[in-house]
């Protein structure tokens, strides 16, 4: 029988041409002019589905952004594997800093270099091709279900309803998602944590239009330096979050599991000079990896207001905007932080100004736990791949929707993800190492082999 | 002989329609696309001088945007007045807040709107009629130059080495400047102080590349938030500026001037409600008159980061923007506070971040004593065509090139403005009323016949 290392070999190119064919469609899901691209990429994606040999494959509406889904049903009665994955991508700008067409791949020095690369088109892709080569090779063993969404990086505001209302269809035994990392390419991991998220866009407004800063400067509010203030305040001296009931549901870790976290390999001074940075910055009380780990954050994501041209514009503005964000750790609720946050903003508000803030979206954290025999049976296949056993570790990014599956379907998740720290993803030039798109095309189908033996 | 109001009434069709020709040029001058434009917009003010009477008109290389200068001498032993304006004008966004194009001037409600109806175009351009007028009916008995520049919104940079090269040339008795304004239609006022300014760009880097907010949030600091904390700190809970030395050389009001200040009309309440303020703001103990009249200030005129798009991108940005400025009152040195203000934000940059400020532009502020001659001209003059003797008022704005008139040319500016508060000069919609454009061709005839008489 052919090995997976022929299978690759023999189908290299292809492989790449079909993945770069999903990558050349801007599927930016935060951007209206996109919205056509998302159906193009769908439409793809069951092409590519089809080819890889599911028996069928459909774009299927939602009140947003498409499904793409595709099903190969072998026999009712095994055990059945959820792929989820999803088409859509980051915005792109700043795009002056990409060293290439975020959307013409190139490969370089090893890696493809692209947005969605990684994120998520270049990981979610690996598991057709693991598919194709065990049902190509009469070595599949359960049925396989893909739901590729469209609204990832926006929150998958419309998955939840599709879930609700395809829940049949959707059965499976256990939900396999590649949008993760690993630590390193020698250092395999399994994220069994992620945290939540909560998204707000501020604005403040001062006066009725934008006023000269001689006339009027110094007697009426600037609602930047208001802004600036506000957002000041919600962080205290330790870098705690002043939200009153912020941290109420935030589960403390014991500190043996604090300790035990601590043996993952990490060292500070590498962290910092591959960011460029002088010094780490946190919540103090805390490590690096506790602060992206166990701990929430509140970050501005962008900010904006007055005269951002050349030159120097003398003028008080009339408005100041922020877009604001929260990451959440498990049992932290995140309709209850959007609230909270909502209320508190404006109640900090000085009367001199008008504040609105608009929740745009939100996820909850997720925790798998590592007794699972779907979890056993990706650990083991990573250990054959890479040889090491991958260390269980909590990220600090978000897929909202994983906890969202888990409410709705029923159905736990295991975060087999194949990324790198260096990988870039939602920055310019985002990129994937070939050598770990290979080896997740190799690794998956070993999980098939564990999970499904007896 | 033909008065004035005859004049204006059998000319006036032409007056508008020339003053549009130099509205129509976009003469932004902080924009590097419009350079082109300052010099269409230099010609044809020199176009428009000679065909108002004067012997000679020249556009004039500068390091930066041309100067407009013309003169009529009638004889060299008769006094002589130096009219100074400027043509160019603000950067016109956000554009769609225009209710009309701003380089296309519409007559609507008795009023021009069109970004420079008032500032400066529509204000300088009432000189060149009121010198017309005198010049046809034979009754200028002065000497009258011209000298239009084109960086007045941008600091007037090249403008002191002009008056230097060409000291000679400009010599005058008295500069005759409109680009202020005045309390109402109903109250004359002549501005008699102008604030400094100084104006900064700053920059703050946190780690080399725009990172995802998941990853690394909580334990990378975020520039915005960094920035934000910064620029909050520059103002204590008085809203008194917190750069050492900062006031070393403010010279403080004595009570007996302020209570005199105090005696100028104004409401509160109505100055709220004209801005849409529920409260107005500013330096603790004092009024709102003194806020913009005798003190300084510190204002974000520009605030950028991030991702600003539609829809929510969650990002660790790597940099964050401000543009700065500060205005400041007599005695204070611009060059000083400009270098405070830089040593001061570098000092207080945490070492999590790289912090950069650029001193962008900056200018002195000015004192017009009342007891000087031709300021006692300009007082008659508005008595005539207003019905009452101007207040003498120190502006909030600055006009930095006025001081350097005093300083290199040794000669003191009259004030003469009659922009009103409701022109939305900087902002969207300037406009400016067709009352005050022909009051100001009334009165300036009447200012020459004062300050000429023996």
């Amino acid at each position: 029988m052919i090995t997976i290392d022929q299978y690759i070999e023999t189908n290299k190119e292809r492989f790449l041409n079909e993945l770069f064919e999903l990558i050349r469609i801007p599927s930016i899901s935060s951007q209206s002019e996109h919205k056509e691209d998302m159906y193009r990429c769908a439409r793809k994606w069951t092409e590519l589905m089809l080819a890889a040999g599911v028996d069928r494959a459909e774009v299927y509406e939602t009140e947003g952004h498409p499904v793409a889904y595709g099903e190969k049903i072998i026999d009712p009665s095994y055990k059945t594997v959820l792929i989820y994955g999803h088409m859509d991508v980051m915005p792109v700008d700043p795009l002056n800093l990409w060293h290439t067409d975020p959307f013409e791949p190139v490969i370089k020095d090893g890696k493809i270099w692209a947005r969605g690369a990684d994120d998520d088109k270049g990981q979610s892709f690996m598991h057709a091709k693991a598919f194709e080569y065990l049902l190509k090779t009469g070595q599949l063993k359960c049925n396989v279900k893909f739901m590729i969404e469209g609204e990832e990086e926006i929150g998958s505001p419309s998955l939840p309803k599709f879930c609700q209302e395809h829940k049949e269809m959707l059965k499976a035994d256990i939900i396999l998602v590649s949008d993760t990392g690993m630590i390193s390419p020698e250092i395999p991991s399994i994220t069994t944590g992620l945290r939540g998220l909560s998204y707000w866009q501020v604005e403040v407004t001062g006066p009725n239009a934008d006023l000269h800063s001689g006339l009027f400067g110094g007697a009426v509010a600037n609602p930047i330096n208001t802004l600036a203030k506000m957002i000041a305040d919600v962080l205290d001296e330790n870098n705690h979050i002043t939200i009153p009931g912020f941290y109420d549901d935030v589960l403390e870790v014991s500190a043996e599991e604090r300790a035990k976290m601590a043996q993952a390999p990490f060292s500070q001074e590498e962290y910092n000079k591959s960011l460029g940075i002088r010094k780490e910055w946190g919540e103090n009380g805390y490590t690096t990896n506790e602060r992206t780990g166990i701990r929430p954050t509140f970050d501005i994501c962008g900010i904006w207001g007055g005269y951002t041209g050349e030159g120097a514009k003398t003028v008080l503005p009339s408005k100041a905007y922020a877009k604001i964000s929260c990451r959440l750790v498990p049992n932290q609720k995140h309709e209850k932080i959007g609230k909270l946050f909502q209320d508190y903003f404006t109640s900090i508000a000085p009367e001199y100004v008008n504040v609105k803030v608009d929740y745009l979206h939100g996820g909850p954290s997720y925790v798998c736990p590592i007794t699972l025999d779907a979890y056993k049976a990706a650990e083991k296949a990573y250990n054959e791949v890479y040889g090491r056993m991958p260390v269980p570790v909590r990220s600090g990014g978000s897929i909202p929707i994983i906890s969202a599956f888990e409410e709705i379907l029923g159905i736990k998740s295991i975060l087999m993800g194949f990324g790198l720290g260096s990988d870039a993803i939602h920055s310019p030039n985002e990129n994937y190492p070939l050598e770990q798109f290979f080896n997740g095309i190799r690794t998956i189908p070993l999980f098939y082999k564990y999970f499904t033996e007896e």
